[in-house]
Order: structure tokens, then C-alpha cells, then sequence
């Protein structure tokens, strides 16, 4: 039996405007809008979601789900119930380790 | 009805050395190795496949799929068939707009 791979949760870009890149991607593409603020904004496309980021909040980062964090760090707790750790591959790019609520 | 939502094909991130790369990726995630050769890599997951490329061969970007490319600019073709338009949200940020073979 094939083993089950592991789903990619979402993939975050860093932009200089949130309501400006909100307003270019939904207008360029077929995505949902399924959370915004000032701060950030998660666009929903039919097989992943893609996180708007600003540089000085969040790292541009892939994320991937766990339900045990320990092995990768001390978990940070988020207001959503998720928790996460950063971890980076051999290059730096940055993978959130995510453990959902 | 709901609209469709577009899929994003593939995610596309620079790393420094493509074997060391699928290394760790297949290592700590379970994922599978669609592709790879000395200037990049393409690793299967469940719902989206990340691209592994080089810096100077590729920017990071999205993969967005439409049939028609015209509406973007000139289409490069590819060796696999598949041909693209890389386009930039207000960030700069590189999205691939790519006609499948």
C-alpha cells in the first residue's frame, strides 16, 4: 500500500500591502478570501490556501501539519488554538511546523 | 452555485544544493520525488508539489494553470510540452502562468 503523503497546509508570500495584494489576487484569480486584517490575509484556492504575510509578521514559509510538535521545538501558541514551530531546510527556507486546534 | 477555485499547481522554492534538498524534504516529511536532476527537483505531496530549483534558474514563485497565456504576455515553451508567462503581484512576488501540454 502506498504510504499517505503529507498535505501542505498553506503557503505564505510576503507583500508590502495587504488590502492591495488581497485586491490583485482575487481579481487575477478564482480564490476565496477566508480571512483578511491589516496585518494579514488568507486567500483559499481549490487545493491549498495562500497566506498574504507582511515582512515585519511573518517569514514566507510553507506549513505542514503534526500533532506532535516537540520533536521540532518549544511550540508557540496562537490565538487560533493552532501552535507551531519553525524549523529550516538546509538552504533556510522556513517550514511552520503546525499542530492544528 | 459556488464558483470553482483555481488550483495552485506548484510551489516553487530556492534552495543551494537540489540533492541535499530532497534529502531533507523526503527525510522529515512524507512526500515523493516526482522529478529531480542536477538544477532542480519536484516533490509530490498530498494536495500540491513543491518545485526545489536553483537560483539561477529559476525565482521562486506560484504555478497557476489557464489555458489561454495570451492575455499575459509572450508564453516561453518548455521542454515537457508545457509552456508559461511568469507575471508579479504589487510585491514583486513571481507567478508562474502555465499552459499544460
Amino acid at each position: 500500500m502506498p504510504r499517505a503523503l503529507d498535505p501542505i497546509l498553506h503557503v505564505a508570500i510576503q507583500v508590502n500591502d495587504i488590502e492591495l495584494s488581497v485586491g490583485w489576487y482575487t481579481s487575477n484569480f478564482a480564490c476565496e478570501v477566508a480571512y483578511r486584517d491589516e496585518s494579514w490575509a488568507l486567500l483559499k484556492f481549490e487545493n491549498i490556501s495562500l497566506a498574504l504575510v507582511l515582512p515585519d509578521q511573518h517569514p514566507p514559509h510553507v506549513a505542514i501539519t503534526r500533532d506532535d510538535l516537540t520533536p521540532f521545538g518549544k511550540p508557540v501558541p496562537h490565538r487560533d488554538g493552532t501552535s507551531s514551530v519553525y524549523i529550516h531546510d538546509p538552504s533556510g527556507n522556513n517550514v511552520e511546523m503546525l499542530k492544528l486546534a
